[in-house]
């Protein structure tokens, strides 16, 4: 049985596993505290974008809940007080910004009259934040199902399951539906250095699942499709720019190249709010570069001697040429990317036009 | 000053660094017994396969001085079973037999009379193992200066320096040389998971050699070729076919295929003896499968979760194809290499006998 979750909102307490200590423990952890969970966002009890967004606009609902506010107004003030502490948590975190942001554009323009009113208000808002992550997962799934070989090996970069959504996952998301679909399914799961989230979560949630794999150095893709075949390979990604450039984990445009030599196909995964036809290519998505001990250490270990430099690139981008498609919650997105993408944006502003209006 | 090394013959005892507490302590051991230094290959004291060559043939040259025995007949059945005893530490590390039978093959058949004639004929074999090394490694570098830029930005893979060799080294040799030419280099490391003997050992020498460098998880040298620049790529070779395909640590592989798409140039560096005429093409070399939890474990850190399977090869094959050149004590071998290889091993050859006649 799969009972798994990154979070939920349990009879108002939100409850987190805590990916700090998978794969090794598996410890569920109750917040009612706004300024905790905000804690909990910035010291990576949770991670991945979408789960982070949920986290983010549950954290607002508790401080409603929390709230002995007299008035509307008082409540108004303390939600936006509570935005600030939850929006530094973590400062790069995107969608930590766009989930605060949805949830207060709610609480500044609802026609609440009593602050019963506005927690419901608010609430509401942080409740459909997940709940559309699960649908957006389940489709892309489905979506995916009929570019997915009956018999399918794959190689999986990065976490992109249940651990950094709040649904199934977008690329790992896949993989579960083409399993239980009762397609055979084998998963070479790229470690990912330098914070190893395949070898510590994606290898956790195929053995949750049942899902046959092994877990493979990132440098030896290359290896594997040559002496033991690879049919398709699914990441993740953070950013899509308008020609189809993918900004995604360090690591997927070397998987990107080797496929391509390989002629594996590669499809990038993710929701189309990921898709930003405001940076029109690749060049215009600054990459952060992280801290250079997440190379050099690992965990209790010192690796390289004390003090050495490292470069330690937080993403990369990569170039649409090298992509099958793009999968998406709307569809999949082929070449020519640019008019592809930009339909299936429009598709998901009817579809939230529509829901809308109902 | 530069004083480190990986082995020495010092006073009738073979000195060696302990590779497997860098970076974090420096510590050299004396052997004075040949089971010892079997025990310490065997342990990974010393690594690298021309390093791996000269500690099994010093081991020989202790055999033959820690000897009591009356007679040079009894000496050369000590010998033989000392040579079964040294070849069994590590069975699979072909420049451990190469060495013992070279020795041995002295051993068999000098004319040697007494039992102090044939002690120095085993030294004097160990000894010119470790001193061809030298020479071979001084010549790797200097045939390869006219092909560094002046300013050359690296990317290096795994460990090819003085640690892996009694000489400067191969790969890092030439990294060495060219900075001590005087040119302005720089090295981005590759960690070289999953034994990171980037990060342990090559960054602990290029800190020695004062070198500037940085360490990057392996799956970012596409970032580090496309947003920082890289000049040229060498690797080592365990293994060189003879129409150019080359064996060497995992992740070369993806390494040469990110440099083909980048146009950076990328040679692969060993002494001509790794040339295998024997072999025609790299679908030859079989690829040793490694202890999965080399993968799963890193120190005393447990990564993924207990059990997780993992492929874990510990070389690839790079087509001769993604090759620039072949860089080599006797010159640089282009395509066609079928043809170059053939002419460098010529050539060996010719100088070989000449020193023989000498």
């Amino acid at each position: 049985m799969i009972d798994y979750y990154s979070l939920k909102w349990i009879d108002g307490k939100v409850r987190m596993i805590d990916q700090r200590l998978l794969p090794q423990d598996v410890v569920y952890l109750d917040y009612t505290d706004y300024r905790e969970v905000a804690v909990a966002i910035r010291d990576m009890v949770i991670r991945g974008a979408p789960a982070i967004g949920a986290a983010a606009g549950y954290a607002l609902a508790l401080a409603a809940y929390q709230s002995k506010a007299a008035s509307i107004d008082e409540l108004r003030r303390e939600l936006e007080e509570a935005a600030l502490v939850i929006k530094a948590a973590r400062p790069t975190a995107v969608n930590l910004f766009w989930a605060v942001d949805r949830v207060m554009a709610g609480v500044r323009s609802a026609p609440a009259k009593t602050t019963e009113e506005l927690m419901e208000v608010v609430f509401f808002e942080a409740d459909t934040i997940a709940q559309e992550d699960i649908e957006m997962c389940r489709c892309i799934g489905l979506n995916a199902l009929s570019i997915v070989p009956d018999k399918a090996r794959f190689i999986h970069h990065c976490n992109t399951g249940a651990l950094a959504t709040v649904g199934i996952g977008s690329a790992l998301g896949i993989i579960r539906t083409a399993h239980e679909a009762g397609k055979d399914v084998f998963v070479y799961v790229d470690e990912t250095r330098p914070r190893l989230q395949g070898a510590r979560l994606t290898a956790w949630e195929l053995k949750q699942l049942g899902i046959p794999h092994a877990v493979i150095a990132d440098g030896a893709s290359g290896y594997v499709m040559k002496y033991r075949g690879v049919d398709i390979v699914t990441v993740g990604c953070d950013r899509i720019a308008a020609n189809g450039d993918v900004a995604n984990k360090i690591g997927t445009y070397n998987l990107a190249l080797v496929a391509k030599a390989h002629g594996v196909p590669f499809y990038s995964v993710g929701p189309t709010s990921t898709i930003d036809l405001n940076t029109p290519n690749g060049d215009g998505i600054e990459i952060e570069e992280r801290d250079p001990t997440e190379v050099t250490r690992i965990g209790c270990e010192q690796i390289a001697p004390e003090g050495t430099p490292a470069v330690n690139p937080a993403f990369d981008v990569t170039p649409h040429e090298l992509l099958t498609g793009i999968i998406t919650e709307e569809g999949i997105a082929y070449p020519p990317f640019d008019q592809s993408l930009a339909e299936l944006v429009a598709k998901a502003q009817k579809r939230r036009l529509a829901a809308l209006k109902k």
